[in-house]
């Protein structure tokens, strides 16, 4: 057998089952990363697990997202997670230390890792040739608790690169390219590894970029070789020690194809309202544009920024619309700086933000009502800027800095020849002076956490009924996103901390009563169409219905995220055996599923759904794992119940590292 | 008669009245300020004068406080404005371009000129010998619109400042010095103006600092004389010619004297929750600090940032505190990045902000709950930082940054030697092409001015009544100010476009439900303590109220901005006669103001407020003008009647430069 570079990671980290398709494993992990929007709540259900320290060789708490602070509840929630992290062995990156998936590529991921953290685009490091996965924060927390990280098998998609990329297109181009072949559920149960000879022309910062938006596909995550390009990164980021190289077999057999033929790529963009929607640049040329925005948690590498201030050096960013600019980390700001590329981004007019994710979370810049926004960003979900009737289109950084000089979308290649770059600083501000390191041992038990009265306990499912009587609180087509379930913006992920709260933000943006009318309905069914879930790793999306007394999702198909969230946190996801049977489901109808204790022990797949006389198959396509998390009542009653593994016997990964997690 | 540099500038600008003591007099006014938080209510109120055109030299419209942009409201605005000023003959400073308060510094201010501006702060102006005073917006409205300020004759401070600054001792704690003595009552009525030879060793940037703060002693405004300091900035700003030399004649009378000896000034510190709070830094220090932000609309000039960058040097930020730094300008920023104080900064772990107002007025950068932050801003009112139980403590540069440096509230003269501060460039980027100029008057009239959903005409008053009778909503203490009134915070900001909804936050503070109580007792009074109305010139403090229906506003005193806007809005400022009758008002009560037009058209000072068999007589100290102002019920509808001047025959000023206001 031919191993693919993922078969060679996954096998090299097996604690439980094997590669086979159809087959659901155990990983030993590595890394583990939280970001503080979805921390705190990783962090108050590791609280509940019993567990005194973290059993993962590297943890990191990064703080990026609720940063803001309009009151109390962002700053509390960042001293929490200080103590928390001091306390449990958890490194904690202040913030303004930069954006987690640009610090942890810098200065965390390596070759041949796992890595679990709470944010979809956790796959970024991929671009080191680490298997690096987004899943909900009680995942990481059990991963913390030194769980396996068990999942089904993944497919994994060959893609080749041949040639190279012409001037002014980019790996964000490289991308959107997937994305318009396969759109938004085209990656669902897949990893994309990408080979061929094209590789070796795209830098750690390009693969980084590839590698964040896979998420976007649905995908499990994507991964590139360690190669040359991966020893430059290491050597510069005073890591050397930590490049091995990695590659595929030679001839390595793959369950799906892609090739990229990178010469032959242009510019692309992303029209309003998903990533999916992937048009050529110069279709769309002339559209008058109100805001550009560059940078954040994807494209806010060095080069990203300093391509946008070549092309603005002795010009102006165009009167009619403003332009902002968000490194991706510390590091990088001080490589700006230090090049010149800084100020020629002041001299030109551009707002230069702070190295948080910022506008892409929707944390400020909404652009204006009804107007187009250009954004290097990764999603481009209704709404999700902060501004309900927003435009947002996704693109690459030259697209975004051609836009920004004439006003409307621009092909950058229209600007003619390609400028010059500077070189990044030999030697760049690297260091890990704002990555606290945990307290010693013998301290940690000393460490009080304090808890800002927005900190409250997260809610728990019941253990699961014989029969479930329930309401249909609402009817909701595809592509609900998490956004959706948990807000996006300021104000709602300042909730981030106290799901009672949050709850009183879910789907209203299809129903503004949803909260009150859910509430009253309970227990309660949601009904969605396809790719429910999809989006963000938030697991507020879960702990949010369950808090208004959802107990089920009824799907045409899930999210793969969001799907394990709600296994989780004790919510039944379960899909149709017939799509159509979508249309027999209203707001208020009373359905009831009986036997389902004895059919989901039994590992039975159908599950009658009876209202009356009428009747809906729906499948319980799970396994035998995720049937007991349901049965229990979500994975912290099943860990409470004894079921999983004990967490010291499964400490650590079998990497060699396992005594870092001491 | 030896006239102060006050005197002299107020003769050279009068339009009407003479300067005397008790007179009012009519300025003449070469240069108007607005900024985006106050601005869009001017510019609405202008718009309903029907001017075609300002009519004063040089307008200018900054954007720098609502610009976090949650959602469409923020931008919506800066649309607006941008089209408002283009159309109108205002110049436009784009968001991200500065602070108005550095930028007017830097770029327009100019010796013995007279400037209005929609900003309390606006007073910083004075650091170049203007007489520079803040008012709301409706009055800057009316100065665009061509009408001569008018305001009563201030009594003038002489401030005798000699000797020089020891280390660590600055400019900024010789304003706090002055709040130490005099409070945030003690310059109500008064200019301080500053002399003596101590004067030319503070810099244009520390006069900044002490003018624009002496706005918090609730003076009318302050200023430096214009000398070789003066010449020095406005050679590196590239404008030498607006220089000229002024001072006050030789042995100048003064209606009140203060002598500060700099030499003998110790590091000082305004603890919370007022800037007139002041004790010796080292009174308080030991007391743990969460939070250390420097800059913002003061204390962000290039020295104040670099003393902050040399203390850090090679040191890092305590990590039981998170710092911030807010630069003044573009300008600023582009020094700081190209001298290296930038990178120090931000190695040294500072979360480096961008050049806009931010934490200063609650945009963000809120402490956590309970918790100290040290701060150099100018206010300290309690919740105004965003955290209802903040600790916001108002200090010089130097204090902070020792403060950052060892976590607890630290005098700088602990921390030894002095260092040595880099030289600013030789050459800033001084330039105005983020300022953007108005359209040609051939172009002006085409211009469509785009109002977002949220911008909503402001209430109007109706005449006064012969008698009226109005139900007490309110009893608050002494010093209510302008932000309980019209909170400050990105939320309640972003409705300054939006009287109806801002008018929900009114005095929430002291009652949660105090505008659907006012609204139903309408119409109402607000009984006050003394100094009603301190803060900011922001006049929805007054719009907010007149919305839900208040008609007069009873008060032990009032400050002199919030007093004028209350005028403008055709709400009576009545004072108690006796100010022990204020104990006598509850909420609920009904009291009668009889015979309230003729009174005030005949000039009684004494007005009876009657209620059953009780009598309390209130004082109505107002001018002639004031007094026709609120009997039109308020100032548009006075100018309506054509009770003013018109704008056309008092336009521009005495200044020589009418004509650039075509």
């Amino acid at each position: 057998m031919t191993d693919s570079l993922v078969a060679k990671i996954f096998k090299d980290h097996l604690r439980s089952g094997s590669f086979e398709p159809g087959e659901e494993v155990g990983l030993g992990i590595d890394q583990a990363l939280l970001q503080d929007a979805t921390g705190t709540m990783a962090a108050l259900q590791f609280e509940r697990m019993g567990v005194d320290r973290v059993q993962v060789p590297y943890a990191v708490q990064y703080v990026d997202h609720n940063v803001i602070q309009l009151d109390f509840k962002n700053p509390d929630d960042h001293l929490f997670l200080q103590a928390f992290a001091a306390k449990y062995g958890v490194h904690y990156s202040r913030p303004g230390n930069g954006i987690c998936h640009y610090l942890h590529v810098e200065r965390a991921a390596r070759p041949g890792a796992t890595l679990v953290g709470a944010d979809s685009h956790t796959t970024s490091s991929g671009a080191l040739g680490s298997i690096a996965i987004g899943a909900g924060g009680i995942d990481v927390a059990l991963v913390m608790a030194g769980q396996p990280f068990e999942l089904p098998v993944p497919q994994v998609v060959g893609v080749e690169l041949t040639g190279r990329l012409s001037d002014w297109v980019t790996p964000k181009d490289v991308i959107l390219e997937l994305l318009r072949r396969r759109g938004v559920r085209g990656g669902k149960g897949y990893i994309f590894e990408f080979y061929g000879e094209g590789v070796e022309t795209i830098d750690v910062t390009g693969r980084t970029t590839i590698c964040n938006m896979i998420a976007e596909l649905g995908a499990t995550t994507g991964i590139f070789p360690s190669d040359e390009r991966t020893r430059e990164w290491l050597t510069a980021q005073q890591r050397p020690e930590d490049f091995v190289e990695l590659a595929a077999e030679e001839g390595a057999e793959y369950d799906e194809h892609e090739h990229i033929a990178l010469d032959e790529l242009e510019p692309l963009i992303a029209m309003p309202h998903s990533p999916g929607n992937v048009v050529p640049v110069r279709e769309v040329a002339g559209r008058e544009v109100a805001q550009v925005c560059i940078g954040s948690s994807v494209n806010s590498g060095f080069e990203d920024l300093a391509i946008a201030a070549a092309v603005l050096r002795g010009e102006r960013v165009h009167p009619g619309l403003v332009m902002t600019v968000t490194p991706g980390s510390r590091q990088i700001l001080d490589a700006l700086t230090r090049t010149g590329v800084y100020s020629d981004l002041v001299v030109a007019g551009a707002r230069m933000l702070e190295p948080v994710c910022g506008p892409c979370v929707g944390m400020g810049q909404a652009p204006p009502s009804d107007s187009v926004s250009v954004r290097t960003f990764n999603r481009n979900f209704p709404g999700r800027s902060g501004t309900i009737t927003d435009q947002v289109c996704l693109s690459s950084p030259p697209t975004a800095v051609a836009t920004a000089l004439k006003g409307v979308i621009t092909d950058p290649r229209d600007l003619g020849e390609y400028p010059e770059l500077p070189t990044p600083p030999a030697e760049p501000a690297v260091d890990d002076a704002q990555i606290l390191a945990p307290a010693p041992l013998e301290e940690a038990s000393g460490i009080e956490i304090p808890r800002g009265p927005n900190i409250k306990p997260p809610p728990e499912a019941s253990e699961l009924p014989e029969e479930l009587t329930a309401t249909v609180t609402i009817v909701v087509d595809d592509d609900v996103s998490t956004g959706d379930l948990a807000p996006d913006g300021v104000e709602v992920m300042s909730f981030r901390s106290n799901v009672p709260e949050i709850a009183e933000y879910t789907l209203r943006r299809f129903d503004p009563d949803y909260p009150a009318k859910a509430r009253e309905m309970a227990p309660g069914y949601i009904v969605g169409g396809h790719n429910y879930g999809q989006g963000s790793s938030r697991e507020h999306a879960a702990l949010a219905p369950l808090q208004l007394g959802v107990r089920a999702v009824l799907a045409k198909s899930f999210a793969r995220i969001h799907r394990r969230n709600l296994i989780s946190q004790g919510i039944l996801p379960l899909v149709f055996a017939d799509e159509s049977d979508y249309d027999r489901f209203e707001q208020g109808q009373s359905w009831t599923l009986s036997g389902l204790r004895e059919r989901l022990e039994g590992d039975v797949r159908e599950l009658p759904l009876r209202s009356g006389g009428e009747e809906v198959t729906l499948l319980a396509e799970l396994s035998r794992r995720e049937r007991d998390i349901l049965l229990a009542g979500g994975v912290l009653r099943k860990l409470r119940e004894g079921g999983t593994q004990s967490t010291q016997e499964t400490a650590g990964s079998s990497t060699g590292r396992d005594e870092v997690g001491e």
